[in-house]
């Protein structure tokens, strides 16, 4: 067995102890820190240590009882994430040589045993190597949501009027961006002026709004009607709540919806019990035809992901493609990052990442 | 010009003269009869004696100010709707000889003169025609409207579970009928017990739900899921509301979900100002990758209509297919039927109609 100098026989992990009740946020006592042993690596099996994780608010339904995901997550156990690490060990050194870097799913923990045919390797042979984190980003999970809702649920045409919630966050930008370089027009709509104008300026989008500004009557339809003068044909929604109401009655004929996210719901609004309550909406898609669609990056193809790949690389590389990060530092931050996140206090762009650990 | 012995010089009609205010049911006072001038035909024209009207929920959608539908119904306008004629004058006679049905969208008026280029034949040449009143029914807009949805939103597959709302309905008792002949369990949603019995034993609905049932609690899935053991894979909704919620939550990965109608909010919920509240949803298509779409029959394509002609026409004749009327008589009486039809009231099946003029 290939091995480097490190001989780590436990490691740290964050588990998740205490589940958030119906209407409550993740706190930082949702997780806390345990240790556990690293046994010997069998064969198939990487030992990696932990780059970079990534903290996404599909996390936050997984906590949920409330059967809306595959499974809710057990408590008491180890807190998976997509994660970037490098291999310090290795039973598979043909293809994982020591030193290697992989994506993983193997959460927050500071290192991780991993079968080999779960992870991917970054290839970082060319002469020109794309920064890590890219492939939690643009060139990840990320990046494959937006193609893949992009492609396959909103098909914009040019001069289309496109509307996305979130529109700073780590999908939202992407998408943003993709949709104008498919030539449409972009409304981005985001929580503070400080997002917004970094939307406008370095992204493109054509208009932006800030959803918690209190000159806005979101009872009402009148501010992004006027942002919004032709209609919505397209609509990304991350967030869900009082925008996406105003956003379906602007929806015009034949427009599609991509349910990426519902963010303002995770904290409040996934007990059956005690949902979240909003204005009855479906019979505004009846005359308009409007298609609405729930979209998860594993259903991505294989045409549309080797477009993404194509594209989010070139665009990356030639610098027309902005995918940047806030990075918090340190292992024992990770549930304070997640917190931020989903309070929407990322006063940079766009996606929240950690940086786990150094010593590799 | 050909003509027979009728020389009509003014016609009755109904108008719709008060709109019904953001939470009002639609009544008696809502039309009022007039009567207006017929003058002489010009080139193209035909003067019809009306038949049968079709009294349809979308009525009740055009007439709120709220901009969801095409634009809202005048005031002091004739009342418009499907209908079937006679014609008794024409400038056509080759093409619409005196005597030949049409199927048009005068609505509810007992003559009108109605454009040749506007009208559908209705052809009776045949050893075996069918009763006009299918024209409105399985072989007109409602079947369209079934067939359309079916096949291009539903796609079901053998074995599929589909619940259908408002199944007693023109539309619904269609959808039953024809995701039956397509192999799917059909589980039927209804408001009395009498159109539950009808549905299982007449058109081989699986399982029933009479949503009206007191012991019915509709804050819990639980007499949903006790019909539908596998989840749902399609559903077609006609009405919303509480029953839509319940259904939502039982979706299927990758389920298809049709909006034909939402007739429970038509009276109270179209109002933007005071729009009819529920739980916000659109989070759990997420994870089940759900598409939910509105549909109107306009959008059906050459290869559906030919399919859905095709298909009703043969079931309706070798008996498989069940396209059966309430026929109130009297044209003093479409209002009345209207609002019977908005209520549920109809103690037959299926669909409401109004027969307007025996003195053709």
């Amino acid at each position: 067995m290939a091995s480097d100098s490190t001989t780590r026989t436990t490691t740290r992990f964050w588990k998740f102890v205490r589940r958030p009740a119906g209407n409550e946020q993740a706190t930082e006592s949702t997780w806390s820190i345990d240790s556990q042993a690293l046994t010997a690596l069998e064969a198939g099996e990487l030992l990696i240590v932990t780059l970079f994780v990534s903290v996404d608010p599909y996390l936050r339904i997984q906590m949920s009882t409330d059967n809306t995901w595959q499974a809710p997550a057990s408590e008491n156990e180890p807190q998976l994430s997509y994660a970037i690490g490098r291999v310090i060990q290795s039973t598979e050194p043909d293809a994982f040589p020591i030193g290697c870097c992989v994506r993983t799913y193997s959460g927050w923990t500071e290192y991780a045993k991993v079968n080999a045919s779960d992870v991917q390797r970054i290839d970082q042979s060319t002469t020109d190597p794309l920064p890590l984190q890219h492939y939690l980003g643009a060139l990840g999970m990320v990046g494959r949501t937006a193609w893949w809702g992009v492609e396959n649920t909103l098909r914009p045409k040019p001069r289309e009027t496109v509307v996305v919630t979130g529109a700073a966050g780590a999908v939202g930008s992407l998408v943003v961006q993709l949709c104008k370089k498919r030539g449409c027009r972009v409304v981005a709509v985001a929580g503070s002026d400080d997002k917004c104008r970094a939307l406008r300026d370095e992204l493109g989008a054509d208009a932006t709004l800030n959803y918690k500004c209190d000159a806005i009557d979101w009872n009402h339809i009148d501010a992004l009607q006027a942002v919004c003068p032709d209609g919505i044909d397209c609509f990304w929604d991350n967030t869900g709540g009082y925008v996406s109401d105003a956003v379906f009655r602007l929806l015009n004929v034949h427009s599609r919806v991509a349910i990426c996210g519902q963010i303002s719901v995770y904290d409040s609004g996934l007990n059956a019990d005690s949902p979240a309550m909003g204005p009855r909406l479906l019979y505004l898609l009846i005359y308009k035809r409007a298609l609405v669609q729930g979209i998860l990056q594993r259903d991505a193809t294989p045409e549309v992901d080797a477009l993404h790949q194509r594209e989010a690389a070139a665009w990356i590389r030639d610098g027309s493609l902005h995918d940047r990060f806030t990075i918090i530092d340190g292992f024992d931050n990770i549930p304070t990052a997640f917190n931020k996140m989903m309070n929407g206090q990322n006063t940079g762009m766009y996606a929240w990442l950690v940086v786990a650990c150094f010593d590799a």
